[in-house]
């Protein structure tokens, strides 16, 4: 199937004017159309795996790896997306929400009044899902979207995208609200990433390249983050069994995502007896780890060859995201130095203390200075889920507009809102 | 006297250091060094008129306009920038505050700290006075900035910068929290807008080619804003007497600013009663007017001459920030009307409705998606200290992180601080 090459500038002009409809649009009528979304998606199952067996059939020709042809799959996950779907239609609509009201000395009435942002353009990769969860997220807020997907999924969006129209029309909204760029050429990234006069806000949704690319091309303000090198440190009043579980779930529950653990870092005091712990522990699960020298000195030989615990590369190993079952341990003089390994080192994404003493958190907590700071928990839940947003759309990891898991709210902005009876400054 | 080329990257570096000393900072340490930078103000100002003396001789020299000689000048205002800098250490510190705490249902105890941003990239032109006023504000947020002054203004911003520094290190706090590019050279503007390494934001204070310059450069978020083409719409049911006078504030009570009134919209069925009003009453303080075919029909051919009216270009004037005495007029055939110009032709700063009927006031701020939506009152208020926010960094018209007016709070952003008993994601 072939289509004309997509003009970014005309599709910025319509979701303009589309954002005005849905950035005014009521809360039944938003939920409306998510429940029919939800429903279509169920009823065109069939057709929705139709278009995702081709994706699926080109990216095995095309050599993907298994991974990404898991992620690309569709197959038994439609109810469970219909579902995600419904969760964010029974959820609070943040907009027309007044806030920080007032009443100036001179009569004046001030307030603020949230409102969508507007237009949202979302780059991501292989996750045909993501269609659909950035679109009802976009619905539930009153914004537009503008999508560019992963080539490898061209048949499944296009499929996808059909049906958040049909949703869209039957709940009287224009299918404008949700646009998607169908086109594999990758100079139309670029040409998005440059429609400042359309779109309020860039978020990428994949790996350091994309969100390095966003923000070296980009003339909108993009939301960067989604990695995170993360650190837990065991202080030495830490109840060592208990950190052990704490450390366990971080690294093992699932390796492969941002907030998973990276670098442990042990208190000197602790380390000869936590480590060979560790070591023993997740080394069961496939953990394989690179400790500095301290470390290693920790530990036998036997269990060392063992559990394949290799020197750490200084210059490297305390700067990497692993998103796979390695662990760094690094043993630290105490907690000033555990402070300043993690301000030299970390991605501002999910950093956390284990201990026993409360002055000792205090300090923690102070210093450092990433999206979130955990004491005496895993940094797996750094989610929006997990934190009670409900929704997720992306982890920030930059300071501006928000941080860590963004929810609804974060998908809006605020107008002030002025009421005087005639009045004019003096 | 000449300087080094400045590096910005050790700059960079620099204040990326400092901001974690002034990010824990107390308010009683960052409100000392306000006030010895107050005092050292006063206590200098023979030693800074000098400087300034120096910049207006070779302002004067290359020819600068009158206009440019007055911002540039700080003869008869060091004691009222001093006045200024006291007035935002009264204000509370933002910093630390705790906010949207709660206790999820397996204990987690999740909630919010304000910390401050970092690191502020703020680039301005020929006004010196910026130079002291955005220290105080990024010191009492604990916040570290990278100043970038006009060229003009050089010697009086080394001057200023150099008192800063005493009253820093007086405070016990790092100089480099306040550094300064002391060099008129332009290519450090571009250096600096690509410091993401270690500049969180960009604020750009100057006219449309700046920010324009800053949006397309920067690899930095930028807050984008200070232009403002501004609508008032008088309805049918408005009180003329009354509306008249707010009409007049807008325009002429500062009219080089960007919250001046530009485009006055008139209900057709008040029009024959009301332009003429405007005209006569804003004509006798100079205000020249660009009126569209039905606003003419509404004058006498003598008035019009007589106040200098002229015919609206259409294609130009309802997209013109005035900046000066000239307003233009339209008449427009009821609310809907007014609402699909302004949205046409608003930069999204401040709009608003004059009108008595509460109906077509609900139904403007609901469709008008501005930085500020007035009903009843001048869009001259639209100003940091006019709405009560005690200080004000930049006006904002872009979604993102802050809109309209920046206050202390809108120098901050917040970490996720989450507590709990050795939990683990299940």
């Amino acid at each position: 199937m072939s289509s004309l090459q997509p003009d970014l500038k005309s599709m910025g002009e319509k979701a303009k004017r589309a954002s005005r409809l849905i950035g005014s649009a009521g809360p039944e009528q938003k939920d409306k159309a998510l429940a029919l979304l939800a429903e279509r998606l169920e009823n065109h199952t069939g057709m929705i795996l139709a278009a995702n067996a081709l994706d699926l059939r080109e990216g095995f020709a095309a050599g993907l790896s298994e991974a990404m042809l898991d992620r690309l799959s569709l197959q038994g996950r439609i109810q469970g997306i219909a579902q995600d779907v419904r969760k964010i239609a029974s959820l609070p609509d943040p907009v027309g929400e007044v806030f920080d009201e007032s009443v100036l000395p001179n009569g004046l009435e001030v307030a603020k009044q949230r409102v969508p942002i507007g237009v949202l353009g979302v780059i991501y990769e292989a996750r045909p899902n993501v269609t659909v969860d950035v679109s009802a997220l976009a619905i539930k807020t009153g914004n537009c979207a503008i999508l560019r997907g992963g080539s490898e999924t061209l048949n499944s969006n296009r499929a996808l995208v059909n049906v958040i129209h049909e949703a869209l029309n039957a709940a009287g909204l224009p299918a404008d609200v949700i646009q998607f760029i169908d086109s594999s050429d990758r100079g139309l990234v670029k040409e998005l990433l440059l429609l400042h006069d359309y779109v309020d806000i860039i978020i990428p949704r994949g790996g350091a390249n994309l969100h390095k690319f966003c923000r070296e091309n980009s003339t909108i303000p993009v939301i960067t983050g989604g990695i995170g090198i993360c650190h837990l440190f065991v202080d030495e009043t830490a109840d060592l069994e208990k950190a052990l579980h704490v450390i366990h779930n971080a690294k093992t529950q699932r390796p492969t995502v941002c907030n998973a653990l990276d670098t442990l870092l042990v208190h000197e005091k602790a380390a000869s007896r936590f480590i060979p712990m560790v070591v023993k522990s997740l080394g069961k699960d496939g953990v394989k780890f690179k400790v500095d020298s301290e470390a290693m000195k920790s530990l036998k030989t036997s269990e060392g060859a063992a559990n394949d615990v290799k020197a750490a590369n200084d210059s490297m190993d305390w700067d990497t995201e692993w998103l796979s079952l390695i662990l760094g341990i690094k043993v630290v003089g105490g907690l000033e130095e555990a402070i300043q390994h993690i301000q030299s080192h970390s991605s501002g994404h999910s950093d956390g203390i284990i201990t026993e003493d409360e002055a000792n958190a205090r300090q923690f907590v102070r210093a450092i200075d990433s999206a979130a700071v955990y004491v005496n928990a895993s940094t797996r839940f750094t989610d929006g889920g997990q934190l009670g947003l409900g929704a997720e759309v992306a982890i920030s990891t930059q300071k501006l507009h928000a941080r860590g898991p963004m929810g609804l709210k974060e998908l809006t902005s605020y107008k002030w809102v002025i009421r005087g009876n005639y009045h004019v400054r003096k």
